[in-house]
């Protein structure tokens, strides 16, 4: 199937992105938004390298008006990034509301309009504990409502629904995905801090895959 | 209940918006959108005068990245608005791939960010024939992602989604809505051109309701 990754330049995207290769999908492109996020700047730099390595023509869309009008301290409108674990009830805070609905919506109209059939995202059950819109109950009536609401019949496939973090770390070394070019903080300092949630469940994922983590971390705790 | 608007300067939408306080819906808000369509100057000015006229806060997100990627002839990167009946198959030129999962997807996420509870949609009935994301096979998964997506489980309300443009004609008239100041026509001239799809189909909706039209057109055919 042809198909449109929505690819955040972390590590789950990005093995997404590896996985429907793998599984034959023809990757007619990488769509990657920018929406202010504290760490949009590394984000943008890890698509733009994790795209070049697969070579896939990458779409970047900017959408400003979540800075501007969005309530989420993951923004550079927000508060501080909370320390701590991923599936912490303090990450709730950085939660920006809705935004995978508002993500796989823009990639459904852009793959049909880029003669596509499906949208192939990364999520998986880690994200289930504090974002609503990366559950299964949330994404069953969304791949409906984007496939009744297409012409093409535009499918979604998210292949790390039922996996964790750390099997898609083993996945990934299997293919041979370039974490070291993937960015997770949620701080967007120099390096990875080592300290937020999204850093320590990266750490957390390498040591129980068992694979070597390529990433430099200011702290690594 | 807490609602979000989606008011795009149409009638039916402004309709949509009086339905909601005559339902008595508290209105926290409209959201209007800009993708680059050939009549996006006519609509801003026309969402403009209806949030004056209703005293609600308008909130007008910009989607450059349709205009730029998306393929539609109701952009301005597209081609010729096509003339003729409104559910024409020639009007599938103007479709815009699934942009009312767009626009309901950052009105959900928009909502829950303002402390609303609902959002307000004014599809109707005629918009079936040629918009997939109008029908109610779409709104039905659409509405369940968004309530499971978000935290305050966010609803969508529809209230013509079984009306004609002709009833909603009808049904604005009784409640005074200020249909001058709404704005309909593709072409996006200084007056309705009178010949475009949409040109048409308000036309026959005045006329079918009994209703005076208080549209200035270039052409009435």
């Amino acid at each position: 199937m042809k198909t449109l990754v929505v690819l955040s330049g972390g590590m789950d995207s990005t093995a997404a992105l590896a996985q429907a290769k793998e599984n034959g999908h023809e990757v007619i492109g990488a769509v990657h938004f920018q929406y202010g996020s504290k760490h949009n700047k590394q984000e943008l730099a890890a698509v733009k390298a994790v795209t070049e390595f697969f070579d896939v023509p990458l779409k970047v869309v900017d959408l400003p008006f979540i800075n501007d009008l969005f309530k989420s301290d993951l923004l550079q409108s927000g508060g501080e990034i909370p320390e701590g674990h991923y599936e912490d009830q303090s990450m709730k805070r950085t939660v920006v509301p809705f935004r995978n609905g508002i993500m796989l919506a823009i990639a459904a109209g852009l793959a049909e309009s880029l003669g596509g059939e499906m949208v192939t995202i990364g999520n998986h059950i880690g994200d289930h504990a504090i974002y609503p819109d990366c559950r299964e109950e949330f994404i069953k009536p969304m791949f409906e409502a984007i496939e009744r609401g297409t012409y093409a019949r535009i499918k979604i496939w998210s292949p790390f629904m039922h996996k964790t973090k750390a099997e898609i770390a083993k996945i990934g070394s299997e293919l041979d995905v370039p974490f070291k070019l993937t960015w997770s903080c949620y701080k967007g300092g120099k390096v990875h801090c080592g300290k937020c949630g999204t850093c320590v469940e990266r750490i957390e994922a390498f040591a129980k895959a068992g694979v070597k983590d390529p990433t430099v971390y200011e702290v690594k705790s």
